[in-house]
């Protein structure tokens, strides 16, 4: 029985971990905030399209070094932002042959990871999904739920395809990609406008803002466009009038970065514009929409610290 | 005794209105929201540098249209917004002999005045002060005040020079400057970026922008000046240099766009952003920096149609 441990169980790592434990995986969580919660009841997941179900963990821990056995897999969800040590957060339980899987936003997120544990296959996820926390151990799984795959620095392993199908197998769609960095540059194109500009606008969903600054969104999105290009990562050409349709047709959406504003959370701006932005920088791009979104989130971040 | 007759008596026109009339003018005002106030005691004017007194006008009117007589002189100090229809405002008002003064803020605001009234002496004028209203018919003037007025398309009349001189009378720095269209453009270089940047940020003072985020304010004071120099009226090379400095010397300092967005004021986004994106369009220019912070700002203020 393949071993998994979830490490960052918020709505990501809760969801995901459920799915592989009703595949058959032992799947162990580390869980800090709603701990005493899943320690004694496990998770409550509700999903729109698959169900509602108890998530009972093997083990559920507060830290990665309290993990007894060896992990084939350790699946991390944290956000990524500067405040999380990610290679602190997950060496304790990285044994000789785990598989470090990271299902996380945010691009050039690859190489600390890399350098920190060169014999260790690493695997980079997507997700796109809508899933929330909705209460302590309480996942909401509103829509969507695909994952992405694919080893670094790129191919699929076996271990890769094997926790692909156990995905498969509990109803959602998971591809393997075998260009993964790419991925990770796709899903940008639309992360780098809307996040910053729910939260910028005050609030807006995404069909307002597409509907008043089209123009503005296709700015930034080729700005992130010509850093995949200049980094080795080409998109397909249509890429951005894919993602203009499939937006207008979405129902107006709270993008994760507006939620994390709201509920007063740090937000991925590092992960999601800066990476991007110091890409740019030592590429030497010139990106100025993206920029522009990046210098005000960091202004926005600014004035919410002097709050506190 | 010259006969002047204050459009928009906020804070801007009752203050130098004030003035004219310590001078000796003749000065009437038309002003709505404070009009019962006003009517009965006029104005306290409450000034840092020159002291505390009553402004009593002449006449105080709800409407250009209830003057008696016949003006010298209309100051029109009414923001520049898209719900105020500047031309209306003042048209009743207007006789033969009428100069129309407009001390206002924002770029490229001169050509409706002219062509409304082309047989009327223009005059374009630039208030660099700090003056708010502190309650009703209440003005507090707390820093600055210095004043530059200049006819349109260019040069001084005398109407203009006499005026600068009332204004000097009674201890305000006012200039007369031969080229006022290039004064609005210096002006906006310092308003390009605070402005949009106090309010998107979500209240800081400009020495924090400036601080975090100087080369992203320089981008933007960069846009300003290559339209000035393109729409023929070029700025000194080292005006962006000495802004900076300027700002960092200045005390922080909440920006006149931020205290409107606090207020539930509508804000002069189209006066200094708009009708600048709009020149650098129509001169083939491109703004990148300029154009983000005006997609933002719309983006703003959508939201705050969207909450009512």
């Amino acid at each position: 029985m393949v071993k998994v441990l979830v490490i960052g169980a918020g709505a990501i790592g809760a969801f995901y971990g459920s799915l592989l434990a009703k595949a058959g995986a032992e799947v162990s969580v580390v869980c800090r905030s709603d701990y005493d919660q899943v320690k004694q009841h496990g998770f409550i997941i509700d999903s729109r399209s698959l169900g509602r179900w108890n998530f009972i963990p093997a083990q559920v821990l507060k830290n990665a070094a309290d993990f007894e056995g060896s992990a084939d897999t350790i699946l991390l969800c944290t956000k990524v932002i500067p405040a999380v040590d990610r290679v602190a957060l997950i060496q304790p339980a990285v044994a000789e042959n785990t598989a470090i899987v990271f299902i996380q936003n945010g691009v050039e997120i690859e190489q600390e990871m890399l350098d920190a544990f060169p014999n260790n296959e690493v695997v980079s996820g997507l997700a796109f999904i809508c899933c929330n926390r909705i209460g302590p151990g309480e996942i909401l799984h509103l829509a969507y739920g695909r994952l992405a795959l694919g080893n670094l620095p790129n191919g699929i392993s076996n271990k890769t395809a094997q926790l692909c199908e156990l995905f498969s197998h509990s109803g959602i769609d998971c591809n393997t990609n075998e260009n993964i960095i790419t991925g990770r540059w796709q899903k940008c194109i639309w992360n780098a406008p809307f996040n910053p500009l729910s939260v910028l606008s005050g609030g807006l969903p995404t069909l307002d803002i597409l509907q008043n600054q089209e123009p503005f969104v296709r700015n930034i999105m080729q700005d992130v466009f010509n850093i995949a290009a200049a980094s080795g990562h080409p998109l397909p050409d249509n890429i951005i009038n894919i993602n203009i349709e499939h937006t207008y047709a979405m129902p107006p959406y709270k993008t994760s970065m507006l939620l994390d504003y709201e509920n007063g959370q740090p937000m991925e701006t590092e992960a999601i514009l800066g990476n991007a932005v110091r890409a740019a920088q030592r590429l030497g791009i010139s990106v100025p929409y993206l920029e522009s979104v990046y210098a005000l989130m960091k202004l926005r971040e600014l004035k919410l610290i002097v709050k506190k």
